[in-house]
């Protein structure tokens, strides 16, 4: 199960760091739908490594291949594999890892539950895992293109360490967000952003951040009572990928702060639309979607491998001292974006379908 | 699936808040733990309302009937039924929100999805919902103490509104959380926010703030790679609760302000035990339990009924004023503790049942 | 899992035969279905012992109560919990089995498995258990009825023993199943089933047979490829029912003595419907509905509870004999056709929710 | 979830007749097993087309790539996904397929349901589809024979057409199943049976058969209560098969012509081995393993492409004639043996897993 995700439009993910590839097999996909290779991989050159001059040097171009589910440029409502061939693999950049447990990595967690781990690149727990979900959001993009037009997912980078842009998830643009190769769509502030992440590379250290989302137009109604609430969904999503520490929504922890006088988001009408005056709810109520902006933030720490000497211990048990070698990205964030866009077009794919399963339909989209 | 948590130990709870009751079905325990209803009532006790003079003062006893899945004090490996009758339903109290959405609940958004509500009481949105999940999770307690018997649970509340406790998750006691009716362990702020919550109850408005929660004693290795990462569910879990805004682990959304070299946990041996000197990952580190204490805190907004008049409007678009009548909390965290703890319970017993499935059992809880 | 069914339209049984009581929850049943206790009792009544003088004349009335997921008349989309209690438990004539191993009974395997069992009337093996899937069908009729309106389910008696009856599935109407005790449509052969039931009973021993059941008005495009094709769906769903041995759909075992010459079903068009001369596929071909008639047969044992001395061993590995007491069916098919056409009902609810999930919708019932 | 089997050893299959490939991604398999790429070739071989003269002439060698799960020979407790690429596929052969619906195939089927089907050699409702599964077969085998090291399966043919082989479950061996082209252990009647399928495929025609499947050293208290009782999970798995109509379990069918003084298996005890004298149960009472031989037949229609004319009817609604062409089996059942043998296998490794997870282990296989 743990490498699944979603109840109907269901995603299998596979693949290490440096094995023959990484992959997806996506089950649950309506038919009828176009889509080719092209879809797909102008999310994943979004997140591919060497993209630009702030995120590791990596040469890998993740070239997806569409193995099965499509035919004649149309989905079949069959499975659809999705294959990604590792092509600059250095294994033995790697070799001290062989025995060495790398601080805040996965390496010794991975060995006390399975007392094997592919010390290649991290693995399974290498960011290179998240091509998959990717991959598969591309296609969930294309669900919710054609079941809900007018919905819209925008993510962005918010926070670099210290440095706090402030943006509008009402109104900010996805072409802001890609103008820049930090994906900060205050243009001032990601300036500052790259260079501060140029610096913390050079002195052989790293950062971490928020990364903020917004999704406009969703239709009224989606998500579950109970456990599988929109943004118990979202949470999961978000905390999923690697380097996360923290998911809030809409007045997030900041509401703790707040009297309910305060909080609560007043209704009004706006012709026969429900609305609210404000949006501290962040778009979901009780775990159902109302039809305001879902806008929710996600703390990255600062990437686990730097370039200084750490003190760590051995596979067998001995105090060692271990610096890091190899090419890796010294602020995560930038090719982070994609990701958290990407889990949140599966988890909102996946209610859209079981909202039409048990409701049968949607509400407009607002 | 929407209201059913978890894969091997897995739950499904029912009811509304003034239907005929509310309950859970407990799937997948193991068999021969002794359990009896007051095992079970202990925790419902230290959830229910009118348990203390800072919480809705309705009148339930919530006592507990085991149906099913228990023989001779045993349970079976079967089914385990739960069922809690409500008492004190007072449905006309209601009345008034036949027609009328009140603001930042889930009124608005149940119609949108289901077409129809339950009017009386918040229906299925209500907290009384989580009657289910804290009695699944004294059945949880029973498989923890049987597989891991170092494992403690601890969650407390470490601020309301603008007061804030400092407690040390490595060391807080169940004792000191339960010696006050606000369930902070901090006796002399505890003392405060009693006071604090007083007057906001006395002013007719509500206030919010945040729950932490230790696990002590977690052996290495469990949680998933990838999706099933025990952060996420973690996450997911808290979330699923009512009135939840947030969630962070370990450094939380503060690590975000941190260099790598800051932040980076490093490996130390103790004895023959992996250790880290610091615990900023909080515990999990690739998804996995690294078997240092995991904390985490879960902010809660303020409680949405207040006694203030205020606009909303009605199921027939006309826009009005509501003041809510009725018995409610002015604070739902002192609650909400043994909620989280739940949550909290049935994630760990869930991921435990797991890593006995496809790895065999465990290391030694350290 | 294993008490659960279903993956849209999810049932989650539980209880023992002389414990509180048996119940189910039903989850993801769509909202605003017009539903009261009547609706569910009137299939219950077909199913419980005590109905005619040839069934176990157990006096369970077997009275259902919905305890959630019903406001005034309409299902709300969340949870329906149903409980029926247990009345006329008699856990004393039981005592016998508490150390004895019934032949043929799961006495043994239970012990195999959990080291533990309700020994009391069978504990959760009792055919008592399929109250909820009964009660959850109840229900399951309602959604098929607004969404499929042409379709019925027709279960009935076509043997009992070497009494073989020939019934057209295409024409079989249910007042005809209803209209004798045995539940066998034909009039003639239903007298002579039922006169060999009583001599049977009255040797103190037991017989078994097959019940066929027929789904006319079905919508082609139901089923899944490869895994979840309808007819293993049904073959799962009929081999969960207590003391079934076989499945067989369309020409079954009979058409594997045929040619593919003899065997394929020729395709031909009334009107703008594809239909197909023959029916050996029994309405279902590559795991997807046709339109045709869904057809299948289902091998019952003979009851394992006779009345007559047997050899056995008891729990601490002493070989003994053993004789029944109680009260017991010596033939269970007549009770047995609303299990069957309740679980054929559970199976094509969750695949019409399926359909409307992965497709939009369905096509027109023929 | 359609194209995905298994709870705790999860597969997911995916691919197309004439697509690029097809494969498989396992879930949850144990870490630490020894896998190497001709582990999984070997029961490919038994199933891939061209291995014998009875059998589709097709020269697809179905040579199988692990790219990920495995390192240096060793499973790694994360998915392994296996890939198998289309060598032969001829798409043009099936271009008079593109518009006409063949008989008794899912043809028709598929475009009711999906609006759209890959009409090059059956698409996804190829038996190509299979090998995904008889490759993660080989991977659950491993982990059996690392949990329960004397299980042994045996699947082989039992009849063919009106050729009927007496094959006694308790003794039947591999070697004598795989030493004949038709995988029938009976020598003499697999020399009829052989000559049996030339005679038909020189006439254009086909035939069908039965299979039985033995398992021996089965631990007593596999298999769950009610719903996911191993003879149900057995059923499904075995109706999920292509061309499949009935399944039947110990006694099965002719089970219903006895009487339950004949039918009930006797306890004693052999040593502090509790046994049956009889195996009517075939294996398992009430859900669940007893410790003796499982065995179980599946009955196979014949295959549906003949190459005689047939009428059928176009997607355009026209009634037309159709004559196959192409490389196709006379009779599946030589090719059917693994695959029979691998859903079998998929299934007791997944109950091997639940019984571990829930229980902690086993009983000693007897």
């Amino acid at each position: 199960m743990s490498n699944q995700f979603g109840h109907l439009f269901r995603i299998s993910t596979w693949g290490e760091s440096h094995g023959g590839g990484v992959g997806v097999v996506v089950d649950g996909c309506p038919p009828r739908l176009s889509l080719c290779e092209a879809d797909i991989q102008i999310d994943l050159d979004r997140r591919r490594p060497g993209q630009s001059e702030i995120v590791t040097p990596r040469a890998e171009e993740d070239r997806c291949q569409i193995l099965s589910g499509v035919f004649e440029g149309l989905t079949l409502g069959t499975p659809i594999a999705i294959n990604i061939t590792n092509k600059d693999a250095r294994p033995e950049a790697y070799r001290e890892m062989e025995n060495a447990y790398r601080p805040s990595h996965a390496d010794y967690t991975y060995d006390a539950k399975f007392g094997i781990r592919n010390w290649q690149g991290g693995g399974r727990t290498s960011a290179r895992e998240t091509i998959g979900r990717v991959a598969a959001a591309a296609i969930g993009k294309k669900v919710l293109s054609s079941l809900c037009p007018k919905l819209e997912v925008v993510a962005y980078v918010s926070s670099i360490h210290h440095l706090h842009a402030k943006i509008d998830p009402e109104t900010v643009q996805f072409a802001d967000v890609e103008s820049n190769i930090v994906r900060c769509p205050d243009a001032e502030m990601a300036a500052r952003m790259i260079e501060h992440i140029k610096e913390v590379r050079s002195a052989g250290d790293s950062v971490g951040g928020i990364i903020e989302c917004a999704v406009r137009g969703v239709p009224p109604g989606l998500g579950e009572p109970v456990f599988d609430r929109l943004e118990a969904d979202l949470a999961k999503a978000a905390l999923s990928l690697p380097a996360t520490k923290g998911f809030e929504i809409g007045s997030g922890f900041a509401g703790s702060l707040m009297r309910g006088s305060e909080h609560n988001d007043h209704f009004y009408m706006e012709g026969d639309r429900v609305r609210t005056r404000t949006n501290r709810s962040g778009g979901v109520q009780g775990g159902i979607s109302n039809g305001e902006t879902i806008f929710f933030r996600v703390a990255f720490k600062p990437t686990a491998t730097i370039f200084q000497s750490q003190p760590t211990v051995s596979r067998q048990g001995e105090e060692i001292e271990l610096k890091a070698r190899g090419r890796h990205d010294a602020c995560v964030l930038p090719r982070a974006v994609p990701m958290v866009e990407a889990m949140t077009v599966l988890v909102l794919t996946d209610h859209v379908l079981r909202q039409r399963a048990q409701n049968g339909g949607f509400n407009p989209t607002p």
